[in-house]
């Protein structure tokens, strides 16, 4: 039986090249039982004819269909689905018709309503993003990332790529943090001191729970960032919120009753805050004092483009009281998801046989791929090259917000990705963001960032990675007037 | 001031291209603090006589490192270390002198000590590797999951790779997954009751965590596979195991308290069972009478090479009562950790938003790699080729095992890609693991399978997924005479 060649459509929205578009329709097509084994294709040229494409493109379709056992040709009378093509199913797909279940007390723990906050999917669409976090197409190493990628794909790297690690790391990746990027932090680790991780907010979630019961309490920097105010809220332990001030979190402050302090020193987040030498070292020796011990989140370290970074926690501490917590997604992209956590060996141990559980190891080929990146210079010159766009930016921005005398809050001394401002009482800055996204600009409201009942409404973040130093004085002006108009 | 030449040296161990490894040695020499800003490199045929390299892979090298910003040209006089070259750090990097923390008391959860054991890493040096859930490289289609991983770091395709998902999945993904792979299950699903996940053990541990607390009766599969009953200890539930027979998980043994049932209807694991239809309707009915949910682990669903597969326990299910299990990795390649769970509404939320907290979501170019791997037909093919090398190792191996007259326990009417063995009486199959691998084979003992205290120690796993048929034979042989030397 031959097959009409009306029952053939190309997906309008599909992508791809042609030839792939038509292999694709041709395969669903069986896969989906509507093409039956022995039946005949339309020949190319008339496929081709009615889907108005060459017929080389069809032909090579057709050729390469053949080669994966979905066709087979027949001397002179054209292609047939193949009698060794995959079998459609024989049962037709059903969808439960009603749930009876009761919900409300079949789920175990429910983890939805968290502090984090959705942000808009679609932020590219908007003309002045100031938002955090996401990547800039403009400023991101494609090229050499691909190129990367591709190595790491190769027959040499097939073992990284398809091997089960079970709870093992990439080598090469791991010897290059230790050897590469933890000295610059002034940190020296042994391969069994690092744990590779899906990102920081992965290497933070391990951390909470290997460290914490609902007998231990953590003290969290208030404001904080917000995922990581869901994995201790999660964890269930006590919770202490600690305010910073401008230099970060006060030792003094610290509740007696602390296990696990966790911290950002290098730019404290959102506020930017930097913690000085004196204060690091005042810390470190509270933490001694009260046995608890510390969890350094050196988020953005490599931003500091107006100043060297000060070493990290981690290189005063002579006691192995310091988990370390570092991100390559932050610098490369987000949708990366790589992270790592540098600690004393019975603590990785335990993050290790934790990760193993839950998801075995992050990808093989996204470790290598990273680790050719790191290792062949791709990664610094990135960060530079992104430092000092980020320098002017941010001299834009500080001009701009001058200009409108807008309220700055912190702004870090190295540099970073964003400034946290303060709006005039009685501004609400969740209100404002909703307003001015009619107006193409999208800021960061403060509030999720506080654990506080009652959390103060006029904070909000700008961030500067994502905009272009051309959009800056626009959409800060627009910012401006619409804070002028809610005053 | 120059750099000596004699101060360069190409690691010997270093992967990639000559030019790839000078670039490297030079990066990492700036980086490192040797070489510092404004020195003078040697000159490109100085370092290639050096080297032992031609001249023009040091010229391509040094302008390669100029294009990023690492050395500059002067006009005639060669190459210098950039002023803009990445700053070395201005500290020295430390180590904890001592370790001062007691790690009994300060981890406040352990996760070592799981059933799961550990595999050698190196199985593929052993000449007659019978181990399960490795890739084989002679199978995998290697070719086409470049080409598919490349187009996914096309341009095009940039959003996808970089973007971060918060707690969405890849859109193309997803679809296809619930327009073809589940109607091959005979299950409908729509896009909000799929969760992608990293593997199949990621959705356990998910599916766990949402459904499980100390109050709460799971039960497992006895024997079952070792990294689900290290998640449902971890999770602190009741755990029931209740023995499988020839037709997997039997109704009637289930007991009264049991809230959740993880069962593996298509290929019982380790066992290899399929359970019958009749048998798929008394659970459906005996769980609807308890109140019970189900989690379906429908791994290897598609190796139904003997029989198609019957339709699975998620596609009987008229009140959201199962939760289904599926995964990429087992038939691409372990190492990808590409998984998915689907369910009714409410639970998939919950799941979302603990994976959000956990590691926000699977790396987008993993999941875009595999919907176009899948969507071009490429996956259909890999698990058609994957069917008939599978057979044909199979009936080897049956072939070897009746006339060594060697005892199968499980053989799973579908097909599979182990068989399930007992070994007379009295033998240890430990022991006989340890004595075969200085044979050169590689078997999986069933110690670890079961929950019992004492578990039976006579059972093992032999897979035909990695050794290829002609081994085979001889693999079963050496078997063969190292039982008959132990009985």
């Amino acid at each position: 039986m031959s097959i009409p060649v009306e029952t053939f459509f190309l997906n309008p929205e599909a992508q791809g090249t042609l030839q792939a578009q038509i292999q694709q329709m041709i395969a669903q097509g069986i896969l989906s039982g509507r093409l039956r084994k022995g039946e005949k294709l339309p020949s190319s040229r008339k496929l081709a004819g009615h889907l108005g494409v060459s017929r080389i493109t069809v032909t090579l379709a057709y050729t390469e269909l053949q080669a994966s056992d979905y066709l087979e040709s027949r001397d002179r009378s054209g292609y047939f689905v193949s009698n060794n093509a995959p079998e459609p199913p024989q049962f037709a797909a059903r969808h439960p018709r009603q749930d009876s279940i009761d919900w409300s007390r079949a789920l175990g723990r429910k983890f939805t309503g968290g502090a984090t906050p959705v942000k808009p999917r679609d932020w590219w669409s908007f003309r002045y993003p100031f938002v955090y976090g996401q990547t800039d197409p403009s400023l991101f190493d494609h090229a050499n990332w691909r190129h990367c990628a591709l190595r790491a794909l190769g027959q040499k790297d097939f073992q990284a790529l398809t091997t089960d690690y079970y709870d093992n790391d990439d080598p090469q990746l791991i010897e290059f943090i230790a050897r590469h990027t933890l000295p610059r932090r002034g940190i020296l680790a042994r391969p069994e001191e690092i744990l590779v991780t899906m990102g920081a907010q992965n290497a933070l979630w391990l951390t909470a729970q290997v460290l914490l019961t609902q007998r231990r309490t953590a003290v969290a920097e208030e404001p904080c960032y917000h995922a990581l105010r869901d994995i201790l809220t999660q964890s269930r332990c006590h919770l202490a919120p600690v305010a910073v001030d401008r230099d970060g979190l006060p030792p003094e402050a610290l509740p007696e009753s602390a296990d696990v302090i966790f911290t950002t020193p290098s730019h404290q987040s959102p506020t930017n805050a930097t913690m000085p030498m004196g204060r690091r070292k005042a810390l470190m020796a509270r933490a001694r004092e009260m046995e608890a011990l510390i969890v350094e989140d050196d988020y953005e370290f490599e931003m500091s483009f107006l100043r060297a970074p000060l070493p990290a926690l981690k290189s005063l501490d002579t006691d192995g009281r310091v988990i370390y917590v570092g991100s390559f997604s932050k610098s490369i992209f987000p949708g990366l998801r790589l992270g790592y956590l540098v600690g004393p060996e019975p603590f990785i141990r335990e993050a290790r046989a934790l990760r193993a559980s839950v998801y075995r190891h992050p990808p093989g080929h996204i470790q290598r791929t990273a680790s050719y990146f790191l290792s062949l210079g791709h990664y610094d010159s990135l960060i530079r090259r992104m430092g000092q766009v980020f320098a002017r930016r941010r001299k834009v921005m500080e001009e701009a917000l001058a200009g409108h005398g807008l309220g700055v809050a912190g702004r870090g001394v190295f540099g970073g990705s964003s400034i946290w401002m303060q709006a005039p009482d009685g501004v609400d800055t969740g209100e404002l963001d909703r307003r001015l996204r009619e107006k193409g600009v999208l800021i960061e409201p403060g509030r999720p960032f506080f654990h506080a009942a009652e959390p103060p409404g006029s904070y909000y973040r700008l961030a500067y990675s994502s905009i272009s130093s051309e959009r800056i004085p626009e959409g800060i002006a627009r910012l401006a007037t619409e804070l002028a108009l809610m005053r």
